[in-house]
């Protein structure tokens, strides 16, 4: 298997990134079998990073996965982790937020989801929604709560703010152990379109969607002016964002295996030093009980 | 009752505070039924403005208590909300961190127990013991599992990185209906000396007290400094320190109901609006459906 350049999909605040980069890029397989293989390779380096990273006991990872509809991220979810050892693995699906959420901050519930050392945690939508669905749809900030007499009178300087207290929050959770990843699965309108349609024709798919997703379709370029924006003002060094082109999905699924290995494998973990003398102690004792 | 300034006791970063400041303040009671009458009154005042917080749906209050030990936080708790509605209050006290606490960041384990909007949240002891215990006792910072190579080589740098988060923190919760009260409650050693002589020959009281609580009285010093630092550090208009002066508990007591019912009185809540007419209408409906 060839490395890839992931750099190339990566945002850290030094690049400036524009909507319009492709939704598509080089095919990484040559078929079924050979993606399948390639899958499985880097499962298993992933499984064994993941593995000593459970040892080590000082770090977790947090992968955040955000798309349009249909963008692949319960399939990338399904197929990247895959191979993972899943008691040491915590998902988070985020949908509409329970009375009880919006009676809380904005990031209460997603603080209750939060890894701990030694996992990997995965949100399925995550807290960037509060500056991409709530900025096209400002009207449910209504919802929130919020006083209004604490509410910026003009909303973009509210934008601003969440920016900042995304930021602040993801580079504290960083300097105590907790690396974020955070994954814009970007897909074309077209494509899209296909995929919802595929759905509607698929009995088992159908239940899923209803008239107001079709109805989200018509802010597509306010929502790609929102991820725009959101990306550029959220990209760190510590806690990148990377852009996934998501049209192909086994292509798009090898990327997010690749980023993810990588950074696993690059984490300072190390399984705890354990004297062999010790060990070799331990055997006699064990064969003494058993005689 | 007379109306008491309690801006003598507030630190919003305008004055520096130093640790030197008085632990007894002019007493606001002549006896013990003045007292009680005082504190009743004001605990009606504090129900009725909670009441109305409720109602209101968008504010929740947090009131942060530290102090050192025997100063008074469990019992200021226990006489000061006394006449506050128990449903509508959520009190949750920290102790040592368990595992799973330390397994997360150290903020963790506070985000659990806010309090959602329309209550009233107490935390006896806070986040702020990471950055005072923690300050005096650095080595306890190992427990956290924090990776070495993350935390500054500099630990006063650490503790400068905690203070912004925890401003931050406490910054995004204000902006979005969650206003901070933080309690220094400020004893004098030898009342402090008194106090735990008094409970050793208690013999309900005694089982509380161990020989390491007693080895935490020699480093007094320690602990004002870091409390000084840690208050001139995240003192703020919006989430002000108050240094109460708690030789006297029953002034204590009178001096932080005191606060509580100005600042719950003073939060821009207000009834839902209903029409009188609306109710009439209810009213009616029921007389008929009893006839």
């Amino acid at each position: 298997m060839e490395k890839l350049d992931t750099a190339q999909f990566r945002f850290d605040g030094r690049k400036k990134f524009k909507t319009d980069v492709p939704t598509t890029s080089a095919l990484l397989y040559t078929d079924a079998a050979d993606h399948t293989r390639q899958m499985d390779a880097l499962s298993a380096r992933m499984d064994q990073a993941q593995n000593r990273m459970h040892a080590d006991e000082h770090y977790g990872l947090l992968v955040l996965f955000q798309a349009m509809d249909a963008g692949g991220k319960d399939s990338s979810i399904r197929h990247v982790f895959r191979g993972v050892n899943p008691s040491r693995f915590k998902m988070a699906a985020f949908k509409k937020p329970s009375e009880e959420d919006q009676k809380h901050d904005f990031l209460w519930r997603f603080w209750q989801e939060l890894p701990e050392r030694g996992y990997i945690g995965v949100f399925n939508r995550t807290y960037y929604e509060e500056v991409l669905a709530m900025r096209v749809h400002p009207e449910r900030l209504e919802k929130q709560y919020i006083p209004k007499e604490l509410l910026p009178k003009d909303t973009e300087t509210l934008w601003k703010q969440r920016f900042g207290d995304i930021v602040h929050f993801e580079d504290y959770l960083h300097r105590n152990g907790f690396p974020i990843v955070k994954l814009y699965l970007h897909v074309a309108k077209e494509e899209q379109g296909k995929r919802l349609i595929a759905r509607l024709n698929d009995p088992e798919k159908q239940w899923k969607l209803s008239e107001s997703d079709l109805e989200e379709r018509e802010f597509w370029p306010e929502y790609l002016r929102a991820y725009e924006d959101t990306i550029n003002a959220t990209a760190t060094e510590q806690n990148p964002w990377y852009v996934i082109p998501s049209d192909d999905r086994p292509n798009q699924q090898l990327i997010i295996a690749h980023i993810l290995t990588e950074l696993l494998e690059a984490l300072p973990t190390t399984f705890p030093e354990t004297d062999s003398g010790e060990a070799q102690k331990l055997i006699r004792k064990i064969e003494k009980q058993d005689k």
